[in-house]
């Protein structure tokens, strides 16, 4: 899995019927301690994620092993909200 | 997914039989605010996408999860096209 | 999908018995016009493709989806032969 | 498979009801021998690794081939914890 | 299929249990001379391939696809071995 930062939202009207009502966040990738990194991309959230929070989007087939993308086109999924990160025994991310 | 501008067309005779009728779109990556980066590639369009156009596209297997491209060797498909995206409360695109 | 140029061809005696008499074609990618960037790989020929050609590759499960590659551990196929590219009311490609 | 190091450990309490009770670690992609590179990662840990050890992640679909993890929206897997690994002639990484 | 290099061996005594008996090997990608590019990988062996040895390897869902790792927690199989490479015309690659 991804550690990505929630950064944004997408609408889109036109799009494919399995996709209605879901939500589209913008995210972008994070280091273990959360810090940017990468490209953005797009996932649906089935979490409720706001934006800033810290999650674990999975990617693939494995985006649709929720109840909600079953068998949608959609290829990444937040699946997780991060409380905290440690590394090292240290603690690198806490959410606020 | 992927967000991505539609930059072009491709014409292919000699094609898997699957693909018969099938829109083929040449795509570019693009951040959050819509500015290329990266290689094109391209993708199958379901959803009558126009040139110049922000989308959204599935990859992998997801990306035969629509009616148009169930059961095709095709790894890329349209999934929706942006109406406008948001990022730290701003808005970063908008479709004209 | 990938846009890609047919540079070689790979001899293996020694493979996976449902390979067997499959034609295993040396690809690089190429941008939106044609030229090379990005590492060489290797796809599954279905298409009678020839040196020189450029051409669509599909990836992952999607590599499988042809009559000829079904079921067998390939994870790339050519699945169209390229006529023509346009990029911007031009034509960035024309097969000779 | 990738080889890797287990850096770290992930607490989420908002999460796909698939994942209660999965232990999700944080690891770093390493060389032949051991030494990090590339960015961080999270993949379920079916196999009781420790922080420190080098172990292989399988991803994608392949993720979910273990009983631990069938069905659930995870994308990386620990399935093996490396005891040694050898090149060229020479022991690379020995497991402490 | 990515062309590659096998360089080496791993011991795994804690692993997922599909893969008692499995052979991991250590590979680097290589070019269409056989060159060596890239990060290694480790991949199931399932034609007895030696060290040296250049051979393709499937990805993904398709490293599932051979009688030996159908079902397995692994997302790369060596499926061919490779005799030649001819690029250009010319031999870029023999096994010795």
């Amino acid at each position: 899995m991804q550690i990505a930062k929630v950064i944004g939202t997408t609408v889109a009207t036109i799009k494919d019927v399995k996709l209605t009502g879901r939500k589209l966040l913008i995210l972008r990738p994070t280091d273990e301690a959360g810090a940017l990194h990468g490209k953005a991309y797009v996932a649906v959230d089935t979490l409720d994620a706001g934006i800033g929070d810290l999650v674990l989007t999975a990617h693939g087939s494995s985006g649709r092993m929720t109840d909600i993308t079953a068998g949608s086109p959609v290829d990444a999924v937040i699946m997780a909200v991060i409380d905290h990160l440690e590394v090292g025994g240290k603690v690198t991310y806490r959410k606020e």
